[in-house]
């Protein structure tokens, strides 16, 4: 089913040219005019119907644009296009972290056009307008995050569009939804980091070739662009800190239990970790 | 190819049912004589010819015994079984660290019997009789630590036996296997260990059912028996806690670019690991 007109993609990378393609696929949007400088055409046309010099003419006619630039990007972003947007245009992102992007898009907006904050859940670890995949959504949760400024028109496109490309919708406040990424992805791209970084440090010269399915899965999110997950860290980090205190007091007292021989201690320490991790996972 | 005429197991849950089930399905052994007192008769009599009702009896006319017990437990079963153990006897173990339980083991042991300290790297989520899988170490990586004590016809036995159900042998000090397990297996429990145990800290109420493949994997290993891993922990503590503490250095480290808004440095933190990580995995 037709949803918008047109769709002015802004960012055409894995998860722009994903969107794209499987709007495309279900007829979602009569046309997708696509901005991104960082490739070139060909690498574009596989989801674009047009590719827009500026960010300007790649949202002018558009009823929809999406911004899917890096996290740092987007509020900057919405601020260049302001001008260019049609009356009535819904502006939405698939930002990682959501209260600072839309406080700062709503200010920049402001009645001019109609903001909607989003976040799909889906993978990171493939980069590019070539890994574009029109099934990356199908059967993820997409959060969205309205305030009590957004219009419900606008909210409904964007839910609309979601589900056309097989998300689910969850409505969140966009602070919680800041928080639970912090515990349940960011908390936990730190701890793999962390734990590769002190491989880094320790020298892996005997370690090659030897990374079971243990380690491969606990330091799978780790193989993830750097660069993403610099926006990511530094955009959550009033969630983020508390969270690495608690993690760096948790990995301490499992030393320190360990330093003392106290079994007891640690098969306590371990039984509340694998007890959390059954309840999140509602196993 | 029949290797052995009786294997005698001490331990059958999920890691000795399913070497008992796989040597008996290659044809590998004669009679599987089997001795676990947690577990009916009819939980072993799957993988099992004869269920004995003491250790020593399971061990009288083995030709190789294979040691399936917990971990702190092997020293103190190979001391029980020693009286009984036959003339030339071979005796192997499955425990995830070796060189405290083959310098124990050799010592023992001394001439009467001829000892080889293996492990195999394979699954230990799942636990229990019920759960044994012949295919369990099909393709899969035995470490086997020879010592300059080790007799070469023990040595080709156990190497053999698990030849026979699909695994492939590496030899490995048993010093440096300690040391690689504690990086490529052990610290990586207590990360996803520490992760979890710091969002039972925080309180998962809002966090139930909001979990995704990235904290799903992440935290994967975390759901094994803590009592597992105690006795690993304990066991391994000597190679394990300066990594604990190099850990610790890690993620403080990145809390502490996080906190002071560098973006530069924490980049570096995480492109190190990430290049770790490929070194690692041979990518």
């Amino acid at each position: 089913m037709k949803l918008a007109g047109t769709l002015g993609l802004i960012g055409c990378g894995h998860i722009g040219g994903s969107l794209a393609k499987a709007v495309r696929a279900a007829g979602a949007v009569g046309r997708v005019v696509g901005f991104d400088p960082a490739w070139d055409a060909e690498a574009l046309s596989s989801f674009c119907d047009e590719i827009a010099d500026t960010e300007g003419t790649a949202v002018a006619q558009a009823d929809l644009v999406v911004l899917a630039v890096p996290l740092r990007g987007i509020a900057h972003a919405v601020a260049r296009v302001a001008p260019f947007l049609k009356k009535g245009a819904v502006v939405t992102d698939v930002g990682s972290t959501k209260q600072g992007i839309v406080t700062a898009c709503e200010a920049i907006l402001g009645e001019q056009a109609r903001f909607v904050g989003a976040h799909p859940l889906a993978g990171t670890e493939r980069s590019g307008p070539m890994a574009a995949d029109p099934k990356l959504f199908a059967g993820r949760l997409v959060f969205v995050t309205p305030t009590s400024r957004t219009d419900k028109d606008a909210l409904a496109l964007v839910e609309a569009t979601w589900e056309a490309v097989g998300a689910s919708i969850r409505h969140i406040p966009a602070d919680l939804h800041d928080q639970i990424m912090a515990a349940l992805s960011h908390l936990p791209h730190v701890a793999a980091y962390g734990l590769v970084g002190a491989l880094y440090e320790r020298g892996v010269g005997d370690l090659c070739g030897m990374g079971g399915s243990g380690f491969t899965d606990t330091t799978r999110v780790a193989s993830t662009r750097p660069a993403t997950w610099v926006d990511i860290f530094l955009e959550n980090r009033a969630a983020l800190l508390p969270l690495i205190d608690r993690l760096v007091h948790r990995i301490t007292a499992l030393g320190d239990a360990i330093a003392a021989g106290d079994a007891d201690k640690l098969e306590q320490l371990l039984a509340e970790g694998k007890h959390a991790r059954e309840r999140i996972l509602g196993a």
